[in-house]
């Protein structure tokens, strides 16, 4: 168990506010807890004492002795982050202000069920912990994003399109009889958006995280906490109409923007411009890989395909065409874009950039950022350590 | 000055959170502001005997003596509600628990700026006072919400299409002038929002009102407030595009919902229907009033004219297709809709709902409840009321 069981509720608080608060001065914590600075002193030292708080740098002097910064100590424990996506795994231990200690990655599919694919969660999981010397008992937290619908209070998946043999599996359950430590499960994008939000240390208050990949969907970040809507879906994107003539989506409407820009719908056009002689460079890939993936598409356009090209910037306009709408709407200060087409390269993001700024209002752009997520590939595994940390500290927090 | 200047930081706390929770016991009060009873005992008797609460109804028992429950006394003053709509203005007395003790609407145009209208605003509020008996004094505060983007912070308007002249004048001040009490100016879809959000006493954490008149716009309560956006715009949903191939917008793009369903499209498309013979309906109530508006488009629908019908399920599908883009995003509980559309009949919310459930996604339609606001008419100006009081008592309980 972590060591922390027997600490008092300030002690607690104390403990989330410097995990919100990374390299904060005692002076700037007080200020956030909204109390005295010699009651933090007096908490920190306690904290200090137990091994559970350390001092770190020392922050620029504002005049007169220099504050010493706090930061969680390692002796709290790791936290385990797990990223399931559709067609990957992995997890990571990290330490309780989430640096990666170690971290496995490999392809998985879904697909084939809970059963499989957790047990190897499980097995990963404690090799990694072998390899960083650590027990199972110095768990604090467990987090895991799923490429899926989750139900938060409950941990459960609610009809994944994705992963349909996991409806109303208890991820929670499975694993609480290998771990001791609790388990909370969100969708991989609301973590993508977690990860962002602990990483700005909630500097930004208003923002969405895109995850362009297989799918697409949308973390939302309103009033400095993660929006997850009146029943668990928001951030739901990929079914926005961007076409009312368009393709026929899995989901049953027509011209879903992810039906149209995802991944499966670039490899498709690829295909197609591939096997009609269109592209010449796109028919090569195709017969050196024996298929076409996005990340082939953006080889091509960067050798200078003129197909590949019009392929990106046709699925980053549409993409822009549906976050034209959610921008006018929820007025975001910042747009990240991450997943696998973000591997595409700079022409996809411009292209999304140039048709966002083209429909949305003057007032709602004016100072909107576009850019691809400053976390990049590593944003839902430390989106799923930084839920396992604050949910931990939480339900701590919240004992009698 | 109000009779609250001399209160305590715990006595002015109490004091909002009845006007949050109306009819709540005292029970109840401990339970939301997170302390003993026995202390809301002894802030309570203290503000019952200066006059500025009173004991209401009891509520049913659940065991034992029945509590009384608390209530805003009369006795804190008046606030003052303005609505400003495009051509409309309605001004309105009422007391602490927002009940209106005078009102008076009529007719206006926001186009001839700001110091004829605000000059009006101040002749109305003075003779509304003198008839209700009280003196300018009395005034705890003043709410008024107007028809374009508002920069809460200052008061201001921003780039506000309806009403140019009106850009960067300072409300507040104008009304300063005349009145000691603070001046508090929001967005008037925001105040609709705020007037829903008092009346079900924060009992729905995740909605939208969307208001149909001469534009369309919408207020966002998310995570139990307003939803401003990270530059005061969110909400501005009436240039969302739902046809490529539309008409051009005023904004400069085309197939802006505003542009293709609010009032003025309707009002077009009855008028050429009526000039083309198509109905004849439709063609004598513009002989008869020398124009044809939404209203009237309503009214021949009600008498079964299959053109009207049609012109009304068009926008309606038009304004649902806009907003399956945005339930897909928010997941809101409720969709609530009103303005001046609103009086077009029942068809219309008919054809709003049956585009959402048709584009929207299932999970984030199970439970959407879509309705017409059930404050109606009266929306813009409770929702300016309660501004007034929220703002007037959290100002009041800033001060050191």
């Amino acid at each position: 168990m972590p060591r922390w069981d027997q600490l008092s509720a300030s002690e607690m608080e104390l403990l989330q506010t410097v995990f919100w608060s990374a390299d904060s001065s005692r002076h700037m914590l007080a200020d956030r807890l909204d109390c005295s600075k010699s009651k933090v002193n007096a908490l920190a030292a306690g904290l200090i004492e137990q091994g559970l708080l350390v001092e770190t740098g020392l922050r620029p002097s504002s005049g007169g002795r220099r504050p010493e910064t706090l930061q969680l100590a390692q002796g709290l424990g790791v936290v385990i982050g797990v990223d399931l996506g559709a067609t990957s795994l992995d997890v990571a231990v990290m330490t309780p202000d989430l640096r990666v200690l170690a971290r496995h990655s490999e392809d998985a599919d879904v697909r084939v069920g809970p059963g499989v694919v957790l047990a190897r969660v499980r097995e990963l999981t404690r090799e990694l912990l072998v390899g960083c010397g650590m027990s199972p008992k110095q768990v604090i937290g467990i987090g895991m994003g799923v490429p899926g619908p989750v139900d938060f209070e409950t941990a459960q998946l609610v009809n994944p399109p994705l992963m349909p043999d996991w409806d109303s599996f208890s991820i929670r359950d499975y694993l609480a009889e290998a771990f001791t430590a609790p388990v909370f499960v969100d969708n991989d994008v609301n973590l993508m958006a977690l990860g962002e939000l602990w990483r700005l240390q909630r500097g930004l208050q208003n923002f969405m995280v895109i995850k362009v990949g297989t799918g697409i969907g949308c973390g939302i970040v309103c009033h400095g906490e993660i929006y997850r809507g009146a029943n668990g879906s928001a951030g739901d994107v990929g079914h926005i109409c961007v076409d009312q003539n368009g393709p026929r989506c899995h989901c049953g409407n027509t011209g879903c923007v992810e039906a149209m820009a995802a991944a499966p719908a670039i490899s498709r056009r690829a295909m197609e411009a591939a096997q009609s002689g269109e592209s010449a460079t796109l028919a090569e890939l195709l017969a050196q890989n024996g298929k076409l993936t996005a990340e082939d598409v953006g080889q091509a356009s960067r050798n200078g395909d003129a197909t590949a090209n019009a392929i990106i910037q046709h699925a980053g306009s549409l993409i822009g065409q549906m976050l034209a709408a959610v921008v006018n709407f929820f007025n975001p200060s910042h747009v990240f874009i991450g997943g696998g087409v973000t591997q595409i390269g700079p022409l996809f993001l411009a292209s999304v950039r140039q048709s966002v700024y083209h429909r949305s209002l003057a007032l709602s752009t004016r100072h909107l950022e576009i850019q691809y997520t400053p976390l990049g590939g590593r944003g839902g595994l430390i989106g799923a350590g930084a839920l396992a940390m604050q949910e931990s500290l939480r339900l701590q927090g919240a004992k009698p």
